[in-house]
């Protein structure tokens, strides 16, 4: 495309057409970088993407939240665009904040807490290379954000302490893993359609044991799901609808939280919409 | 920042910190260019953003449709990222498209159909300086799109014919008035929070006059608007209804209409969900 688009200009100044281009620059200075360093902890190599918000030069020591965002490769450039537009000054709705994506190495052993088998319609996968293998490796990727990403992002990017958690999916039954098992690691957690599947609701039988009555939780929290349970006949739906009955007859103490379905949405739209009603409610008594 | 980032970086290289980068680069490469160039339609150098999505190499001679956009500082970037995602293989509910952001240099002379210093609430503006001066150039404007945008676009891009013409505020208004005036320039429109209140409604009363019951149209329309008439007491709100039922009302032919009231956004974040709903209705029935 770009040498096709050099010579259209060429040929396009050679035949004098009614506009001639002046002036031909790439559209914008980059603000996003992608890091790769070795994790101790997961003995690999990782590759991260931090966005960091434009700051007024005036403004240099000024701090911002983090959102933590699993499967990067997929929606870092989403969430890049919706902070930026929605801390617009004209826009303001949201604090400006930084992005840092996860990128995935092996995605079903980082993101899901058990070793398991067993599939989204209840039934044993049993193919010798299946997707699903390795699996149950979530403790260890929390413990690498925790003690060896977040470090570096403080260390490195002006950062305040309130950080969010966001994920789709698997990264969505993460997040949720991780409020339930070290809550202290993020303010306020994102879940968009998370696979409460995974081996016989393991995640949502978890909640159901350390979520006690009356409990308090201190968190913010959004979740949602799409036309899962009606694409596929599954218990998406349903273990949804559970998830949020369980939250809300606890009376839990200090947990805010915001429960979405999108039934005209799919598994891959969902994450477009449910990152924006997020971030919006996140943020919905915020003023600057 | 840049600065502050590769200090930082060797900073942390030198007292070895947990982590260790091993690689820094920019996050991707440059897929948006801006080009300037003089319009004679308008006498002045106008600026222009475009957006190509990424090919694959065996399909270098693939077509495209593409969406002309108008206040393209403001909202270019987001139909990139959102054209972009929604045409993923495994999202896949719209086609790729081209994405041609045309920014702002006199806006409200480029995007208003007359002449006029009345405000949003009826009352004269008439303070010397008005920001509403020089106003009523939109035919022109429209000219320049049509005459020397579009060439340029079709002789320098691998386009198809379907063409989607997008605006916010006055760009809504713009949109439809183009709709009204000049309906052989698009397929599709796109009008978000439309400022219908210029000029005592001077758009709104062409509608009336123009699509008469019956009358074929054949456009994909969608237009939308949010919170504006509950927050300054202007008709804004009731101007959309009013639009809407002449619509509904006249059956016209070929007509595919949708209307969205999002009564808890704003003027500045309606675009968000307005113009992923628009999309998502244009391309309701695609299918790859």
């Amino acid at each position: 495309m770009k040498l096709c688009y050099k010579l259209s200009i060429v040929l396009f100044l050679v035949f004098v057409f009614q506009l001639k281009a002046q002036q031909v620059e790439s559209y914008k200075p980059v603000t996003s970088v992608s890091i790769t360093f070795y994790s101790k902890v997961l003995k690999e190599y990782r590759k991260i993407y931090i966005h960091y918000p434009a700051v007024d030069s005036a403004y240099l020591d000024r701090r911002f939240p983090v959102l933590y965002l699993l499967d990067g490769e997929s929606h870092f450039e989403m969430l890049s665009q919706y902070t930026d537009y929605l801390s617009r000054w004209d826009v303001n709705v949201i604090p400006k904040m930084i992005v840092v994506g996860i990128a995935n190495t092996k995605r079903t052993r980082d993101l899901t807490p058990t070793e398991s088998i067993i599939n989204y319609l209840g039934q044993p996968d049993t193919v010798k290379n299946s997707w699903m293998k390795p699996s149950g490796g979530n403790k260890q990727f929390l413990q690498f954000i925790h003690e060896e990403l977040i470090p570096y992002v403080d260390a490195n990017y002006n950062t305040q302490p309130f950080k969010i958690f966001g994920g789709h999916s698997f990264g969505g039954l993460a997040t949720i893993h991780c409020m339930l098992t070290q809550p202290e690691m993020f303010n306020a957690y994102i879940a968009i359609s998370p696979s409460f599947w995974w081996d016989h609701q393991y995640v949502l039988k978890l909640a159901d044991k350390k979520l006690k009555k009356g409990a308090a939780v201190n968190k913010i929290l959004f979740y949602s799901d799409a036309n899962e349970g009606l694409s596929d006949k599954s218990t998406y739906h349903t273990n949804l609808l559970k998830f949020d009955s369980l939250l809300t007859k606890r009376s839990l103490i200090g947990l805010t939280h915001l429960y979405k379905y999108y039934p005209t949405e799919t598994h891959m739209t969902s994450p477009m919409v449910g990152y924006y009603d997020a971030l919006r409610f996140i943020y919905k008594d915020w003023k600057e």
